[in-house]
């Protein structure tokens, strides 16, 4: 027995705050349950009325004679208050509360609402709400419809969590006149409890529910959140899980001092999350209903070798464009399956992919090319294509895909174009839960979006590496620095954290002469570069208080000379600490390591190419810390132009398993030192297969949590 | 009296192969016209019936005593071909062929085909058709459906032009579940002679036309093509164009030698024209639809500032982000605005845009919020966000902002949330022609694109560069050096072509000697770069053949030696002309100027950054020559990454005017010598603005057109 069935299956209910004037939240909610025909009990609770819809009512739940697993509250917040103390008195196993004016109002009423949150959690009751639109369940051993909407929808297996009421009415009705049917639906409006995190749980649990749907404004961070998310998407029994996520531009405005903490929005923590957890993210309902209609028919192809069969050239050249760009590829036919169309399509057919049937086609030659095909070991899935003409038999089609469809695991999308001539053919189909569409590009993007899930299931999992990391002599250098006053890192500072965790930094040294320079040039070999080191001079360069290919001890020698007198000229009060003598980097390709400390979610990891075009076009791809090898490997493998990486145009491979390791450390890193608040590696130059990577430049900025 | 108006508002139809048997495309279409009430006169022409559907039949088209104006023939080739013949001797002054058999099957069909177009052409008649699906005009004076559809579709200001035939049906049915009507509508199959081109031009000047909507496989060129399609779109009666074009991925995998070349596929030559001429382009039917509605309304807002009035928070943030994904931004109210919101919303209202009227809104407070923010300055069209919940009241809403549409200039775009609800509100709307969606993404998308469309139609038109070009030199350079075989120009030959041009390269010069090598460097003064010339070697760099960075005279003398002993030693048969010695190219922002001959189109012209990131990400923009100042200009403003030329993070602004030259005088180029097959200009070095550009490297491929 799961938490939330009290909420989703109570074997009673009662209703607080039940009105018998028609309009009012209070009445609308009790009428539809007891109109939608709830199979468990209905107690209307109103201490002014006897009998709301002449069922009777109670002047408090405590006065019901028998046991009452869900209340719905629906009653001002003071009310709502003392209601729920009666609810725990009475023993409810879960309360939802509709009513408006809590947390989303602040005040008294935010007040209240942390209150009742506080009330149940001791009682150990889920809660749902408050300022919530209600919950549903057309299972037809429960019948429940606790909501807004007048008709209880279609029984079926997607479910639905929406943060927002507003949309759920919308999506209802949509799903209605679209022929979808859910198993679960819940509005969670203020999340005072009960939240999507939990929810997806449960319905992950629930057989009922095959794919999830959820709309979302912000999600709440949880212990584990995002490998509990990825379990769901990911374990012996996965469940797709699409969501639409608002508030995606809101964010972008925020300032930020790094690099990576520009780029590092909360749109970049949720597609972290949703990349990492395998979870599908979308921009409007339409595409929400398309993806949820394959998922919802628990079939995924084996691989992206798609058949098309159409009969009418316009729309399989639609099919077989949106099928490219869906990541799909046509299959090759066999000479069997080339036959066995040869065999029963008139000589005017093609019999190659895509199969045209010719606008002629009766039911019989669909069924026939279907069958060809579907045989085929080179085809994974098959899209149907069929477009009402004079002789178009849409309910007989449909009957043949239908039963092709029992007799196969690969599959099958139909595409019946056009909603007056084909809906017998349609309904057919979804009625036998054939996915169907209207038009030909939405078909085969709902493909795509399987084998997406197809490639999510099959996806590589390497071992992880075994690496050693100084994780002491971090926190020391942390908490040195710290304590110390010194907050932003840079070369020197940050090469010694850096090396804690495996980064090849360059040897740098500070001189305090020009004979140091040049010492410390010799050793370390040259060319090298010097720069001046002052906290007050920030712009080095302008400062003329660099320089750059340095390759003799006398130039070392008269650099550190030049430097200081520059840098004293440009500046006369700056402190000069002395003059950093750093070995020049070997070349390599241009690559961004970031982090940055998010309020709520922790440390966001950053990978990216470095320069300023990468900059401009947002081509980095992030993570929350911890990650291990497999997440390091995706982050890389997400960018654009990762092809840069692996060879493009006679390149030489670069050494992308440093890059690896090197995110796995930076992991590290932030784990053990949460101080660290934002981290650019910018550039990390990768070098050649096998020779390593090096960190060209650093700047870390430590702030206590 | 326009040639097309024979086909689309005939006063008499003779329909050739008129059949007596339901289920032939020759009663049935036959059926469709009479059934559909068609206003004019309609015969029957079969030599074996006597009546058809009860209409009297004649033998022959010849044989029918009044005059006929449109002929639709329903026969095979052959006997098509007599048909046409017939109908030339009648006079009839338009021809629609349905029939399928012709060049989509070849062989005898496309021959016939010809014929019947020669035939057609000479007679000066219009010829639509062959493989097509006929032709519809709802408007009440003609109410002609001459399709394979059963329903007539509503009457509206949609005009359809679909190269497929198969789509028609779907669309139509799509409409009607929608709501939409139609102007015009048509398939045209083969297009023998009439194209999309001619009905563009014809529904343009058509009144009852005010948007168009055309799916396309191919587009056949036309002389001043693109210049035809941007007065369409851009005179004083515009007309918005929107295209589905298939066949986008088939075309990419041509192997091609140059950089153009490689990223010049067909997709691209559409591209550019679309581009050009402000046609847009849409991906699937949906958004079709969905753009059609906002144009059909015939409003277009004078700036993008926006205002979205909600019942709902979700929906608002769902509208607020797309709003900003596509390219709007939320209005500033006045203090006006707000006391106006404040007077008349109640108190829990969020009265700052978004503005929420909250849930319970009743129609009276949504008509005094649209009525506040209507009147603001600085709103320019304004989103009504109604999500259907207890109180609601979605036909008096529907009906108060009919009202306020009706006195104001400003576009309103409402989205009704949900099907079955809200349903009576959203034909009231369209009765009265107000855009309405079912979701606020799709709502907010739509605004989008009218916001485009005055952005197109505002674009700043600059005077033309008054740029002199030495057209005479050109063409005679280019002769010679096809006259001598030499269809490769590089550095040298090619520089003396784009100096023509006024195109900045570098000086050349070919040295025979050590002497002349350091002379040479002398004169053009230092840095130079040094290389050999030879038919034969390839790969300079791997014969160790150029020498960079010289930069004495002794320098210069020496990398003459080194440069002609190590290509000997490289390939000891190769013919070493000499060696070529050029200055060193300042420093600059590297961008790709190239061209590329189109089969059928003719000079694509390519503007994009240089460097292997871009030819990645294929960041480039087209347009087919020849072109001017202000293509130019959106040429190089179009590609992403512009900001890098503008002076980007603290870089100094590039000279953006010499590029848009440059561009202008490319086109002059291959205007004047059509034989340019291929060009790279690649890099061409921007320097800071008022300081030109100068072309680094050239490659030019010439061929006899």
């Amino acid at each position: 027995m799961e938490r939330l069935d009290a909420i989703f299956s109570p074997k009673s209910v009662a209703v607080l705050g039940a009105s018998s004037t028609p309009g009012k939240v209070g009445h609308d909610i009790f009428a539809n349950i007891l109109r939608g025909e709830y199979t468990g009990t209905l107690y209307p609770v109103n201490p002014k009325a006897r009998s709301i819809l002449c069922v009777r009512c109670y002047e408090s739940i405590t006065e019901i004679p028998d046991p009452v697993d869900m209340a719905m509250i629906i009653l001002p917040p003071k009310l709502a208050l003392q209601a729920v103390r009666d609810c725990v008195e009475k023993g409810v196993r879960g309360i939802v509360i509709v009513s408006a004016g809590f947390k989303e109002v602040g005040g008294e009423g935010a007040q209240i609402e942390t209150e009742i949150a506080d009330v149940c959690r001791r009682a150990d009751i889920p809660l749902v709400g408050p300022n919530c639109l209600g919950v549903i369940n057309p299972h037809p051993d429960v019948r429940l419809n606790a909501s807004f909407s007048t008709h209880l929808p279609e029984y079926g297996n997607i479910s639905f969590i929406s943060q927002s009421g507003a949309l759920c009415t919308a999506v209802l009705d949509f799903a209605m006149s679209r022929g979808y049917g859910f198993s679960k639906f819940i509005s969670i409006g203020n999340k005072a409890d009960v939240d999507e995190f939990d929810l997806l749980q449960y319905y992950h649990k629930d057989p009922e529910t095959r794919v999830m749907m959820v709309y979302m404004e912000e999600l709440r961070m949880r212990e584990n959140f995002v490998d509990k998310l990825k379990h769901i998407t990911s374990d012996h029994r996965p469940t797709p899980i699409l969501v639409i996520k608002s508030g995606k531009t809101a964010s972008g405005a925020k300032a930020a001092s790094s690099h990576t903490g520009s780029l590092a929005g909360s749109e970049a923590v949720y597609n972290a999350i949703f990349d990492e957890a395998g979870i599908m993210r979308v921009d409007t309902v339409d595409e929400l209903f398309d993806y949820a209609g394959v998922f919802s028919a628990n079939r995924l192809p084996a691989g992206n070798r798609t058949a098309i069969i159409t009969n009418a050239g316009g729309p399989g050249i639609i099919a077989t464009d949106m099928t490219e760009v869906s990541g799909l590829k046509l299959a090759q036919f066999s000479d069997e399956t080339d036959a066995a169309l040869r065999e029963h399509l008139p000589p005017t057919a093609n019999f190659s992919n895509p199969v045209d049937v010719i606008g002629d086609a009766p039911s019989k030659r669909y069924e026939h090319a279907l069958d060809a095909v579907i045989k085929d070991h080179g085809v994974d899935c098959v899209l149907m294509i069929l477009t009402p003409q004079s002789m178009t038999d849409a309910i007989g089609t449909a009957k043949a895909i239908v039963k092709t469809y029992k007799n196969t695991d690969k599959p099958i999308i139909c595409c019946f174009m056009g909603v007056v001539d084909v809906s017998a053919g349609v309904q057919y189909l979804q009625e036998h839960h054939v996915p169907v569409y209207s038009f030909p590009e939405n078909a085969a993007r709902a493909m795509g979006r399987l084998y997406e899930a197809t490639r999510w299931l099959t996806r590589t999992i390497l071992p992880q590496y075994d690496l050693t990391f100084d994780r002491e002599r971090a926190r020391q250098i942390v908490d040195e620095c710290l304590k110390s006053g010194k907050t932003v890192l840079g070369e020197h500072d940050g090469a010694r954290l850096l090396q804690c965790y495996g980064f090849p930094t360059l040897p740098v040294e500070i001189v305090g002469s020009e004979q140091e320079a040049g010492q410390a040039a010799d050793k370390m070999g040259y060319p090298v570069v010097m720069k001046v080191v002052s906290p007050q001079i920030l712009h080095k360069m302008d400062a003329k208080a660099v320089v750059l290919n340095i390759e003799t001890t006398q130039e070392a020698q008269q650099a550190y000379t030049d430097i200081v007198s520059n840098a004293k000229a440009y500046l006369p009060d700056a402190e000069i600490q002395g003059v950093m003598v750093t070995k020049m980097a070997p070349k390599g390709e241009e690559v961004i390591l970031g982090v940055n400390r998010h309020p709520g979610f922790g440390h966001l990891l950053m990978f990216g190419f470095g320069g300023i075009y990468v900059e401009l076009f947002k081509n980095v791809s992030f993570r929350l810390a911890p990650i291990g090898r497999n997440n390091a490997r995706r982050m890389i493998r997400s960018v654009r132009g990762y092809q840069i990486l692996t060879g493009y145009r006679g390149k030489a491979r670069a050494d992308i398993e440093t890059i690896e390791k090197l995110l796995v450390g930076l992991s590290g890193l932030v784990t053990d030192c949460p101080q660290v608040k934002e981290l650019d590696i910018n550039p990390l130059l990768v070098h050649e297969e096998g020779k390593g990577a090096t960190v060209a430049d650093i700047i870390i900025t430590l702030e206590q949590e």
